[in-house]
């Protein structure tokens, strides 16, 4: 039996949602869980404030088996996703001593003064492990099934390599693309019967418009190779068959 | 006093959780609210099922001012928006009668035969107005706070040209940007003191990473143009004190 591994995605700030800053993490983690068998099911973007936060993450690590948050784990005093997510778990939030001793090396190292801003970054809810961030030392963390990681892309992208070997995996969900220069509309009612008679896979119709016309990019998905083999040559053969009567 | 309107966006769509397609609406709609004294406060992305539609719609739309919604309102049977949307106002999905004769007309004026599968775009929940459609004439919708319009991104830009002149719409954030060539570290603290003294303002800081080094866009926002001033100064004042210590 094909087994289903399922995640969420929490974006904590204010500056996605004014339009600021253009996200770049969703589509990143989106593409390494489709690599790794893990679907992700559900995204959410909240602002900078620690009930939004709360609530948002009891919500999704309740229904979810991994959840990673990005965002509001720096110095400033916008940052509140340490305590929010100690607050979510009902421990307190508190300096770690490994983390603080790896902060003040790391400035000290560099002639950096460790300032109260970057003890900050030293916080995590109590019983939390680290997550290494190999950019810039302040460390993500991991509690229960809750993965924290940084929002500025480059460091999320690298917690993110040090996390996915961690996590339980499920069945890769496999899929394969049919390019099909016909509309929506042309394909709909065919499409339709295709997939009713092939229950074990997911066919997904992406309609493209560029130009003044409309294609389609449509994909089978399944955890099966071969009810993928079959599903997707049954949406071949209805491509080529209206091609043919054009 | 100021008048705060609320916003949230619920992006429908396996194809944006595979990360086989990457969101370009969320930005759009985030600059447009913001543009107009509308703050997007949530924004949620849901799988192509009915139960996870209906569930996020009936929990956004109980919460905010306004609620949009983009993806799944094409021909093909993974495009389930209307019914789910019918399901959580509790009315039924049904063929619209003018929608309906616009779609025919439209395809018998391009000599297209208006299918099955295209006169599923004809269907709404019942009282539903409609949403033009400039680019390929089949209707997104507004049924109470409810905005539903396409996920094709030129196609949603189009339809939410139409919605947004209809909005109520509060008070505008103000926003003024300090280019701060320091990293989080080194301002969190005076930063946090400044947030105190301005409470009518936010201010949040966004860190930027490059070239090994980091530096920090500081963002300084409120609806009273004084306050924002004055805070944006102080903020300004901080950035040249540190700039003329180093």
């Amino acid at each position: 039996m094909p087994e289903i591994v399922t995640a969420a995605m929490l974006v904590i700030g204010d500056e996605i949602l004014s339009g600021r800053t253009r996200d770049r993490n969703i589509g990143h983690l989106a593409e390494m869980m489709t690599a790794v068998g893990i679907d992700l099911k559900e995204v959410r973007i909240v602002s900078d404030e620690e009930e939004e936060i709360v609530a948002a993450l009891n919500a999704l690590r309740a229904r979810f088996t991994h959840v990673f948050t990005t965002g509001g784990i720096g110095p400033t005093h916008d940052d509140i996703t340490a305590d929010a997510v100690a607050r979510a778990f009902g421990v307190p939030c508190e300096v770690d001593g490994r983390a603080y001793a790896m902060l003040e090396a790391s400035y000290a190292a560099r002639g950096m003064e460790f300032t109260a801003a970057r003890k900050r970054m030293a916080r995590m809810p109590r019983g939390a492990d680290h997550i290494d961030n190999p950019v810039s030392t302040a460390p993500g963390f991991r509690i229960g099934n809750v993965h924290v990681m940084a929002g500025v892309p480059a460091i999320f992208q690298a917690m993110l390599d040090n996390v996915i070997p961690t996590l339980k995996t499920g069945t890769k969900l496999l899929s394969a693309t049919v390019h099909c220069p016909f509309g929506e509309g042309v394909i709909g009612g065919p499409l339709a019967d295709i997939q009713k008679a092939h229950p074990d896979t997911i066919i997904g119709s992406y309609p493209k418009y560029q130009d003044g016309a409309f294609w389609t990019e449509l994909v089978v998905r399944s955890r099966a190779p071969d009810a993928l083999d079959r599903a997707r040559e049954a949406v071949e053969a209805m491509v080529a068959g209206l091609a043919a009567r054009q």
